[in-house]
């Protein structure tokens, strides 16, 4: 392909505005465009990695023999109804209404038009296991939409969707499904994490999300130095050793005016935070909790909601501590706590002596406390903490650490959450009607372009893994129109493409500093220079990834490319 | 393919709510299925076909040098706006808001937005002609969405977009478009023509359309016997010999009470309806227009739309023909026609004496009139008149015949249209800025498989050309289950799929009745059953389109598959 047939604005500065670097570079590099706030235009490079990207994901399916399709975008908004999520959504969803007023929205996913559509003829056992799949823009109004395409409203995605008989059938597909994102991304060039999701809203486990390890990542994963361990911050599992015995001593109280944080208690009553019982008051569905945890940690609040089975969960403010807890803010303890609240503990507590907790009362703290002094008998104790760096790996193996990631892929076993709702039966081996159990897979396609780039950058542009890059090659004659050159570069062009490869070639009458910035911007793999040894057929062969460069002749091109790369 | 991983939802009955043919052979043959009025989930095989046209597009694209990109769906309002379309295509546009209320609209063409994209960058001359195009979805809140893919609310289009510097470059590009799109119908199979259009939106007529004949088209195509000429019925020139010229006679005013048609008109005085001037009244843009024309011709509204440059035309109601006419329904002449009434005359009236005409009084005509008693002088003539079978042919060569159509494709020489709206300008050769000179191009690519499926089909179910068939070849063992035809049936799936071909493999345990009648239904160009002589390695070829069989052995079976497949 000629580049001026192509149409790749590069920019000189970067944008001011784009904080994330494959934000900056997919506009510097002329690889997209926005067109509203999230919303973008995919310049022809961009799209012809989108495009590879696509022919990846369904070589893996195919292997699997999940079957591609395409779904509407506009979707009957009683179909959401009828699932519940036109509620759950809420202003996440994109709204329209049709000149017959009838209301519509644009979907984020399709777990609702799947499931009604196999429902007319996914009738019988024998019809199962089923896995479709489509490759769609999808839309999520979302209220901060930002770096680019890692959280635009109209993004590109891969969804796929798993009908099976039983659980069993369920775990064969879901395994293979793992892989088989597994295989994408690697083959995608990315350094990523299969974790433990938040699979909250889905219920249950059952699920692992994908994480491309990335500074500019909105999620916090926690994992093992030494196992595969990885967790979401907010469901890894927090595994510590038991406070140590002491002896006992005599409680008291201790005045405390108007001290309302831990370190301030600490502080003044000279005594380690991992000394003092926290109290953090909740409102979960309206109903008031109290959860205590040791001082030096925090309260997980989607362990905690995920344990109440809660729909809405937020710390309580003031006045509800004041009228709901009939406590005192700041001084809030489990100590004759009104019998409506339900009290906690977290795990952190457990064999915790001689500690500092709240009474209730303004100004005042119980000092050296022990649970005989606060509780009738020993509480249940249970995991509610946040992980933090340096602890041991809850699977034992190693500590953990923490990275930014972002995800790029999530698997759920859905069970029979949307079969019911929208009642997709079918007849067992005996006969009887049960619900589909269902999975459901998703990769952000759009997404995995600006992580890929996150991870393969320098300070001159974009380095492209060999089997995402939109070309190959990139030719780049000093003066494409030198007779000399014109002729070798299209002499080579035709000799590669023969080969099978990929070509760019930059015909632009440009000055050399700005064909070779271009060039390293867009980020080819190998580049190939024709210059004023073009006349002894001699080329200069550049590697993007390592700046090396070497020489050689037309004749030892094609192989000199084929080894080049295969070792990148 | 193993059938039983796709899904297929087979129909016994034809959907009594469909009507076109294609639409119920694509339910019946479970190739889409409707999600809610004109928007359809395209079911594997559907999506299989889909992906093998686009793929002979990008051919065809890349040999003109045109590059793929991808365009939002969601646009913001604004631009649509900006240049006018957002008025114009009134209801057709679906509308909405985002969370912070701004207007989007659903793009059912992109003009605009490719527009806007490349204003930044294409700046100079040196960087003219440049082609880019998408294949997407796209919107338009049809009144009245009907025959399935045909006339759709959620459909997928190829769009392009040529940019160049002046009117040559255009005409260059415009012929190769038009090249490389016969090119994909050829290769679609199809029956089409190409046809002078309505580009009456548009402005001029350098545009083509390019509509497949199908008894289900929306569009009258009128076409000559003889020649090459073509064009939409609403489009087409009329030629015609002059009437004959006779003795003057002389004009009286006869009784025609209560006759308000010209056939009864034409009963009552025993003259041919050619032998009664017809007037029809019509408010183009509120302002009132009187059109003569001969009685046995039918004025073209979009001839007389164009001549009149009116956005909106309409026939006068008979409240008006009295009251903005000041004439009375049924007796409307242009004799005394109130001076602010505009009067025109079609060329069916040249050299046309004695004839009948309205005077604008009640229950009388004028009998045996001639040009010289309605009116001082002889008038001009312009063409008004929708042309009829069996004319001869505006070119001069064979004579008209009608037929009907489907739009599947469009070429147009926009011009400096959306250029100038949106302020893109170039610098050309001479330093001077202008609008950039633009074409478009599209193809309905969901709607051609309507159009394909109209073209091919019979009895028993769809017909595809092999270029397009979602596998090339059925494998359909009577038992998959019986050892040995199970395993000639996998080998023989393995040897054509080492060949390059698409094979499906009937796997289900369904009766062979159900199972050849699905595969007619579907449509593949050769089945092959395997069955009782599997053990002698023998299998039976069918050919869909001419239900031929034969019987060959393993050995032969790629060899006559190549050539069968060859040769259809």
């Amino acid at each position: 392909m000629k580049q001026s047939k192509l149409y790749i604005p590069t920019l000189k500065q970067t944008p001011s505005d784009a904080e994330a670097v494959s934000h900056q570079l997919m506009l510097r590099a002329g690889y997209v465009r926005q067109v509203s706030a999230g919303v973008y235009s995919y310049l022809p490079l961009a799209w012809s990695v989108i495009r590879k990207l696509e022919d990846i994901i369904r070589k893996e399916m195919d292997k699997v023999d999940a079957a591609e399709m395409q779904m509407p975008a506009i979707l009957p908004a009683d179909l959401w109804k009828e699932s519940g999520r036109y509620e759950t959504y809420g202003d996440n969803l994109f709204k329209l209404k049709d000149r017959h007023e009838r209301e519509f929205v644009l979907g984020p996913t399709h777990e609702e038009t799947f499931t009604s559509v196999v429902k007319e003829s996914l009738n019988s056992y024998k019809k199962l296991p089923l896995v479709l799949y489509q490759m769609q823009m999808k839309y999520r109004d979302e209220d901060r939409p930002r770096y680019g395409l890692l959280r635009g409203r109209e993004f590109l995605m891969q969804d796929a969707y798993s009908f099976t008989a039983n659980k069993d059938q369920l775990d064969v597909i879901f395994n293979q499904m793992e892989q088989a994102y597994r295989n994408i991304f690697d083959a995608a060039g990315l350094n990523y994490r299969a974790i433990i999701g938040d699979a909250g809203a889905m219920g249950g486990t059952d699920s692992k999300e994908f994480s491309a390890i990335a500074d500019i990542g909105e999620d916090t994963i926690a994992y093992s130095d030494d196992s595969d361990y990885s967790a979401n911050l907010e469901m890894a599992a927090s595994k510590m050793d038991e406070n140590l015995v002491e002896d006992k001593k005599e409680a008291k109280e201790v005045d405390t005016p108007n001290v309302h944080t831990i370190s301030a208690l600490a502080e003044l009553l000279k005594v380690e935070p991992a000394r003092i019982m926290k109290a953090v008051a909740y409102m979960a569905d309206d109903e008031p909790v109290l959860v205590m945890i040791r001082g030096d940690y925090d309260v997980n609040d989607v362990k905690l909601k995920n344990y109440l089975g809660a729909d809405f969960l937020r710390e309580a403010t003031p006045e509800e501590v004041s009228d709901v807890f009939k406590s005192v803010p700041g001084f809030i303890g489990p100590k004759g706590m009104d019998e409506k609240v339900k009290v906690l503990y977290d795990s952190s507590l457990v064999g915790l002596m001689n500690f500092v907790v709240g009474l209730n009362k303004a100004d005042v703290h119980l000092f050296n406390a022990n649970f005989d002094d606060i509780v009738e008998e020993t509480p249940e104790f249970r995991d509610f903490r946040i992980i933090k760096e340096g602890e041991t790996s809850p699977d034992g193996h190693g500590k953990i650490k923490f990275t930014r990631g972002i995800e790029i892929g999530h698997i759920f076993k859905l069970g029979t959450k949307f079969s019911k709702a929208l009642g997709a039966n079918f007849l067992d081996e005996n006969g009887k009607s049960n619900p589909l159990i269902m999975g459901c897979y998703g990769i952000g396609i759009s997404r995995l372009l600006s992580a890929i780039i996150e991870q393969h950058n320098d300070e001159n542009g974009i380095i492209w893994p060999v089997a995402l890059a939109p070309y190959q090659i990139h030719v780049v004659p000093i003066k494409y129109n030198n007779d000399v050159q014109g002729k070798l570069s299209d002499e080579i062009v035709e000799l590669l493409q023969n080969e099978g490869y990929d070509v760019l070639l930059d015909d632009r009458k440009e000055r050399p500093g700005v064909k070779f910035a271009d060039s390293d911007l867009i980020g080819l793999p190998i580049r190939i220079t024709v210059g004023k040894k073009a006349a002894d057929g001699i080329v200069e062969l550049k590697i993007r990834s390592t700046g090396e460069t070497i020489e050689v002749s037309k004749d030892e091109l094609v192989n000199s490319v084929k080894i080049l790369l295969k070792n990148q």
